[in-house]
């Protein structure tokens, strides 16, 4: 079932538990990225449309471009932006990853994508389609969406996701292939003794080699309270 | 000019400031690296010696190997081992990295290794000769010496080494173009903070890809105070 929620930030989101709603990942993503004035910004596999929400929430001063295969979620997309009065700001689009040039072209400043995370074989192929679409690499392959955002992107230009640290090694090697240099990397530990449920990555099309990895990002003091660092995650949003 | 250093754990070592003093860096990988009962475990480019010692600190029942270019350097590690009484236990080969399977064969169950951190070009080639070679790529790239660790291991055998964070996607390639996949990352931070200065990384040959990544080891306080998990390391060498 469909329904609206607030985004604390002066905007609003439609969601659908049956197709999909975004998680901490998305404000983790939106917090890492850097879209400079006047950027063009496109989201890869944009879901319901929160990146460009909460992207356009931190500058406003640019052009957002989301493109969603699922023509349920396009819709409900579609509707949010619409609902905000963002149609001249943000723009959603549905079609494949793979064709995304055909829409955009080939000089985008910033792209971004928050991918399926498993591979198509990895545990069980629960849930509904749109579920497994979002989550698995069903349609698009990391590799391919490393294609697929180079082939957008100007040189110098900046590619930011969230993934799994487990995949890093394949992740690192997706992007140099695709001549996608990892500029950074910041660690999301659930706690400070605990591993990274999620690794934040920016890599700039044609860079040099250098990677800057940040100070880690915990996210929940022992006792299970959010961090101060976490609260300014989200407080951003909510500013 | 030469000094005896007390490593706390019943052992000393021999140094030399104009040649080579081993850091924390050679304290953190022996306190990552993991040496099964009766394994053969060769150090590459062992310099003072240091890494077979403290290893051989925490592991009695494994049977060490150090290869060391330098002259000089190999001597002085020779005379170490022989002034702890190990020399049926840890044997000194002078020779080159890209040798290393004639010395030592091709079914050793780890390798280690402290290599040098920087580009042959990087920064000023200040100092003696024999503190370039340790620092910098002057004799051995990081490929050639994923190369070599390779070639030494048999099948499930593991790779041990520290290095910069900032070269992580490119020692990620080399692992994996030698069919070394990468197992274990610790990235070892100044303070919490802060970026890391080293990450250590545990590679295992031919194994399947999925890398675990361990919560961050911080160094200090913000005060300047060693960390309990700083002091745990080093104590593990007092005991």
């Amino acid at each position: 079932m469909e329904r609206i929620d607030d985004l604390q930030c002066g905007l609003k989101v439609i969601q659908d538990t049956e197709l999909f709603c975004f998680g901490t990942d998305a404000v983790l993503l939106a917090d890492f990225a850097r879209v400079p004035k006047n950027a063009k910004v496109v989201d890869l596999g944009t879901g319901t449309g929160i990146l460009p929400l909460l992207l356009y929430a931190r500058q406003e001063e640019a052009a957002y471009f989301g493109l969603e295969l699922q023509e349920a979620l396009c819709s409900m997309a579609c509707r949010s932006v619409e609902m905000n009065g963002l149609a001249d700001k943000i723009t959603m689009v549905r079609g494949d990853i793979k064709d995304a040039h055909r829409f955009f072209g080939n000089a985008n400043d910033v792209v971004v994508a928050n991918p399926p995370y498993e591979k198509e074989g990895d545990g069980a192929a629960r849930g509904e389609e749109s579920h497994r679409i979002a989550r698995k690499e069903v349609r698009i392959t990391f590799d391919e969406l490393c294609e697929s955002a180079a082939r957008l992107l100007k040189t110098g230009g900046k590619f930011f996701c969230i993934h799994r640290p487990a995949r890093l090694p394949e992740l690192f090697g997706a992007m140099t292939r695709h001549g996608l240099e990892p500029k950074a990397l910041r660690m999301a530990h659930p706690y400070i003794d605990a591993e990274p449920k999620y690794v934040l990555l920016c890599a700039a099309k044609g860079a040099g080699a250098e990677l800057r990895v940040l100070p880690p990002l915990v996210m929940r003091h022992t006792d299970g309270t959010e961090t101060e660092a976490l609260q300014q995650i989200y407080r951003r949003e909510r500013e």
